[in-house]
């Protein structure tokens, strides 16, 4: 079977394509540009390791600063997931599940991180993406890291009204 | 520390946001509804297991038809998760891999499953998400299956010229 | 060696069973309609994401409503295998297990998620499948919203005495 | 909140099931007294691990014999699988999927094991369950073994039809 | 290169075993026979899933009582590898851990297990195996179930002084 | 509960040991001793990484040469880990496996490394554990530093006759 | 136990260092600028994936192109790590290992990817980090890509003689 | 394609090292020599299972004590690996991580084991690796090993000043 072949047949499912087409959202997202530029505003805030993820919680940069212990790698993505699944800065959303003997357990969910550094970044109304800050000395010195590199980016970290 | 105390703290955030707002690109992307029009839309054409992902490949639907074997379940959401990250139908990509020993190994990543009926979604130039038939009884039966589905929801599975 | 040649060797197997074959169990297990049923009326109940498995613990449906955060996914899904594995709703469970220091690690298990939203299904006196929601705005409304598309469709969530 | 709290919660749930129940499918499944028989009767043909699943894929027996190699307990289990959810004996399902190479790289799906000595296990038009043998020699071994504790118990490997 | 080649490869290391041979210490191990037994005594006591494990930590028997959750397999599993690891039941192995603020994070070792109903297995003062039993109904009756069954097989679980 | 009352439970369990104890077979396994001499023996060898394991399969010795790639460490313990689990030397049963179209799916269980350097270590007609060496240069080379060590410490790598 | 406590104890460990510290190697290793300076060549080369690790093959930078698909992100990690801990690129040794059925499993190493776009960083005569290159279009290109970033920048891909 | 167009494809890349090398910093690294000392004398310290990693964090050195459980295996790596990438004794680290809440998830991340008996190994300024102990008798007398261990080495436990 050659390659040919499936182009045929790919072509076949194309012919049907006189159906209309479906109505889709669209929703803004962040690009490597806005995401090195958030990264690098990080960076140049403090020493730690920071991760961007797009608005579908795929990661577009990681950088981490000379010295910083490795296991802040991943713990900078988890973060970032985290924040951006839940739309709620880590360091909020991990104190909210601790208060609430229901909702401790929420801190065994393998997906996500409940310590601060985790920021979801917002345009206007719409999520585009999330970052997160580990290993700059502590989960609040995290978060000003990464609301600070939000700030001067011009996304915001909550959604407007 | 108080809820109080973070919500002061991401205003110190917000109130940075004088600073002009980025650019961002527009994508369309699946929704819940477009996505369960194409899982029903496959489980009318075969009975196998189908999954639908969005444009950031997260999972949309998930239908695994009577008696169809539970294996499937997760080869639906990888084939089209593969389909979705190479923006190529999975038999297709698949059939190139294991026709150049340089590219054999893609076999061996997790992220991938090269077995055919995975298939990428398109509405016009864009990549919208991408679907996966798995258990229909062989992979090309299960690409045919998905080609169907997709044409018959108005989505593409290459991308518009 | 040939596929024939395994053919004819399962045929020996097969000529062995003059044998009396043996009295096994008969159970009742949710199908792809009603578990389609289900989610569907959870979805109308509520915005989260539901999974709906069957009596051997098998994914059947997974719907995740727009907007609603990717880690849910996996979370309605251990919900439901937690409710399913241990006939308990997870919201009593996990308070039960909370409740007792010789059972507060069974949220160590990585089999189980011991948040709220995930309930058995029974027919009768069977157990036929467990749902689970997750992402509608916390453990008791998950709950409810599964309890409620359970009621609907005719399934109970504990087993009738 | 407390244990009454969540009953008296779950009693709403049930106070709906005035509605007409769904009617299921029902299907004879393996019990432990008849996978026990079969490991026995398994372990008394050859010197391996035998593994029995029942309906849904959920392990019921697993027995090692003495010297066996320990890496043959999760073969023997996944075989089991493999067997069940394709319902097809592994040793032939194996050579069907190396015999085409589109379907090759089914042995790279982590949730199956293409190596002979799993098989399905049937009671009339029904699958019951599935069993695995391995480490008594070579897969061919693995099969026979299997094959003739089914035959002895009275399960045949095909649906009969 | 052939198997020939190897065999005389081998040869040329096994030449060498002019070299006195180490004195290496001997150690009973528990076989398949008294695991049965111990697993078949288990089963007579209580409904649950039951593991046993040889001196390595290497399983020889499971078996899963009829109706008895699936998530049970693995916990049985894993109490026994645990109590065969620490030489100590895991019901008070896991009262120590929690008892010293310095010992609580025991729970967060994948290897181990901190619910009651592992125990080792010693014959005089030797360990010999463990065994593990979940799903009778909490880590108690699981420990008492296993701790009699033990004392009819005629092994210890503490090591005779 | 206290730590007094699991042990007053222990006890019970104790004073049933007037049953006869069973009749445990009992094998020779490396100790630490024997296993820091094989390691030092293939470290003077050549340079690579070097693992040793117990009867059971335990690790007891890891060695990694200056300037040795990592992947060599889980290459050497796992190598080590199939020859004990086969009892043939990794570079033998490799060679097997791939000369037969039904065993070489063999390579697909996670469990087992089909590279040579890996080989069992026997006492006479005893396994009593094996080693592992990777990075050295080629399985070959991997294989005959590991046979030297094992020659010159007085253990074979075939059973005796 | 406070923090005091364990301050004094580290301060018991320090006061034995009358010792003669011991004389250990140094290394060249990849700092954040020189990867960044890595990452930013290549991604000014190709639209891709890139990441580049230190010395100890912990991750410095990964950069994701806009529209390259996700599962580009692991593969050009393990690329480079594969590269870093063989100490070759990885085109050609994925070339090699294909090339010997002896060495053709080195694939099923989970540690490695043996496809082309990693390669080995060299100052001078020491191995100082990795770069890899994933989704720029083929092994080919994303190697090429790596390579000319590494030339740009200073660094060797061999090891200088 | 032959190994000799890679060779000269890599030529070509060392072609363009005109360009001026990057100046990089250069750091003391534990070699396998001084890893088995510091391991040997942990081991004539205390029975239990010891582990030394690189300035990497990859590892150099595992000895296991006769008797000593397996779980102490992974466990001594990781506390290795926890001291060296927060520069810390993990029993400190530990006991900071569980007096804040907000940090007391610590414990969650994958990549830490906070438990004592992990110590960073500094050579003046420099962190030049990390030792784990586990298995000794409890976290104190773990730390208490490796923390003699490093100063009969003439390693220090903190930076110094």
């Amino acid at each position: 079977m050659t390659i040919k072949y499936f182009v045929a047949s790919l072509m076949i499912g194309l012919s049907g394509v006189a159906v209309a087409s479906p109505e889709l959202p669209r929703h803004a997202d962040l690009d490597l540009k806005t995401a090195r530029l958030l990264a690098d505003t990080a960076m140049a805030n403090c020493t730690g390791t920071v991760s961007v993820l797009d608005r579908g919680g795929n990661l577009l940069v990681t950088l981490r600063g000379d010295g910083v212990g490795p296991h802040n790698t991943a713990a900078s993505q988890r973060k970032a997931y985290t924040a951006l699944s839940t739309k709620t800065a880590t360091r909020l959303f991990a104190e909210r599940a601790r208060s609430n003997p229901e909702t401790a357990n929420l801190n065994t969910l393998d997906e996500l991180l409940l310590l601060g550094g985790g920021i979801p970044l917002f345009l206007g109304t719409e999520l585009v993406g999330a970052m997160g800050v580990a290993g700059s000395g502590g989960g609040e010195q995290d978060e000003n890291c990464a609301i600070k590199a939000a700030g001067k980016t011009g996304l915001a970290t909550t959604r407007s009204q």
